[in-house]
């Protein structure tokens, strides 16, 4: 089976094994927002053709490839929702060289019932679980960083932050900005911003003192972005960890390890997970799909 | 006497009367961004110039025109200050056609010592008192918004919000931004976002909804800017109210009635406070100032 995580900005091909292992991967030419209207069948024939030509008949996909800016639109499923009800509900997309089914995204309510969605990390949270019927806490990283409830083997619930996004505009287009000269990095400046989002006064007003800490001198401009980025992330961790809980973290990068130290700092536990957790999830919701 | 409230991005100048009663008003050309290096003393004149000729002699000066990216920087004074303590720290400045004085600006640290400062809002402050021994909560928004708490008539403390440059820059330079049509105005989306404001979840998450409203069609374009602004100034205004109280509101602009909107909604009362404030501050100041 071929199986592709296609986002909005990546796409990640791989060649499963029969038992799931990943024999071969192949990093895309770029997400949905690169391939041209009408141009998805191209684009996959493009990522994938030497496999198809080699035999392979099926093709897994999700993420927003199934959004109504990529290939197909798939409608999103209701939490709670398992592998089962996963690959029960996979969209067959027309395609001439192999069989195409869509892996939906899934849809919530967090407790006050404002909507939430995902499209692709049900995947990887499925793919990062160690067995089919576990409890878990799950912290999937990123611009709209999630935090995934597991009960049974199944997602309860999920709730995202705006974090990296945030992150990006108040570095980029506010007076906080000015004063920066580093990237984000593990470090003193990094744990006294997690060691500042418990304090009282807000995220707003939290976010002043990274200008006027380092108008008195008691942080260098290198160390800035660093320190925004502790206050950002330690609140997300506070407002999604509500009590001390372990946590496994899903994805790739230097957010990996920042995400893991912050969940430390506030008490939990941090366990990292396979950074192929996408190309195992997709494995065991092809085990399950009807394919014919 | 001539009193000026020379900010970051404008001025303005007041010709007073003994009495401190507001004689005539003039909007200078612009901010300290402005003026070229060594310009100030050719933009005060071109702002006052006419009043110098009518016979006046002494100008007061407060705001970012005694910063470092001002005409003269003032050291900071220390909280608590009041009206005696800014008066007896006025800085002069050299200008041929008048005896010059700046007002310097205040300094504090919050609850956890993280540094605070101020420049012009300490006169609009004190302005906006209605008696020299008051105890207030007083609200200033803008950019940086600032609550200051003042007690027997001194400024005892205060804590500065980054919200309003966190609205403009989460409006236009992330994904929130491209579901908004309208500006943030007083109605049923801006008392939405006040009310999530007090959910559990967290600010950052409290943005993302923003976004999955606006998907699920629960949140019109026209009035995802409103609630956006009722988040961010719920979440400032809970913090800083921590308890409902009588707040007084000072400055001018649209902002004025939605922070009322919101203190209201938190269980406070808002008392709008004088647009002249800065020019009363500053009379009072120039009645305790040793002029020769």
């Amino acid at each position: 089976m071929i199986a592709v995580d296609w986002g909005t900005s990546s796409a990640r091909a791989y060649r499963l094994a029969p038992d799931g292992a990943v024999l071969e991967r192949r990093e895309g030419a770029g997400g949905i927002l690169r391939v041209p209207e009408g141009g998805f069948p191209a684009a996959l024939a493009g990522m994938v053709g030497p496999w198809l030509a080699d035999g392979e008949t099926r093709v897994l996909l999700s993420g927003m490839v199934g959004s109504r800016q990529g290939w197909q639109e798939a409608p999103y499923l209701a939490c709670p929702a398992g592998l089962d009800d996963l690959a029960g509900a996979v969209e067959p997309v027309p395609f001439a060289e192999a069989t195409v089914r869509l892996v939906p995204g899934l849809s919530a309510e967090d407790a006050s019932g404002v909507p939430e969605v995902m499209r692709g990390e049900e995947v990887q949270v499925f793919g990062a679980l160690a067995r089919s019927d576990e409890d878990a806490l799950l912290c999937l990283p990123g611009s709209h960083a999630k935090w995934v409830r597991v009960a049974g083997g199944r997602i309860a619930g999920f709730s995202t932050s705006l974090t990296g996004e945030a992150f990006a505009a108040l570095k980029d287009h506010t007076i906080l900005g000015r004063m920066m000269t580093g990237t984000a990095e593990i470090g003193p400046a990094f744990e006294a911003g997690i060691a500042r989002a418990g304090e009282e006064g807000g995220l707003l007003h939290h976010l002043f003192g990274t200008r006027t800490l380092g108008l008195f001198g008691r942080l260098a401009a290198e160390d800035a972005a660093s320190y925004l980025s502790g206050l950002l992330i330690g609140h997300e961790v506070s407002a999604a960890m509500t009590t001390p809980a372990s946590v496994r973290l899903v994805g790739s990068g230097p957010l990996m390890a920042l995400y893991g130290r912050a969940i430390v700092l506030r008490g939990g536990e941090a366990i990292a997970g396979d950074p192929d957790a996408a190309a195992r999830g997709l494995a065991l919701i092809g085990e399950r799909t009807a394919w014919m």
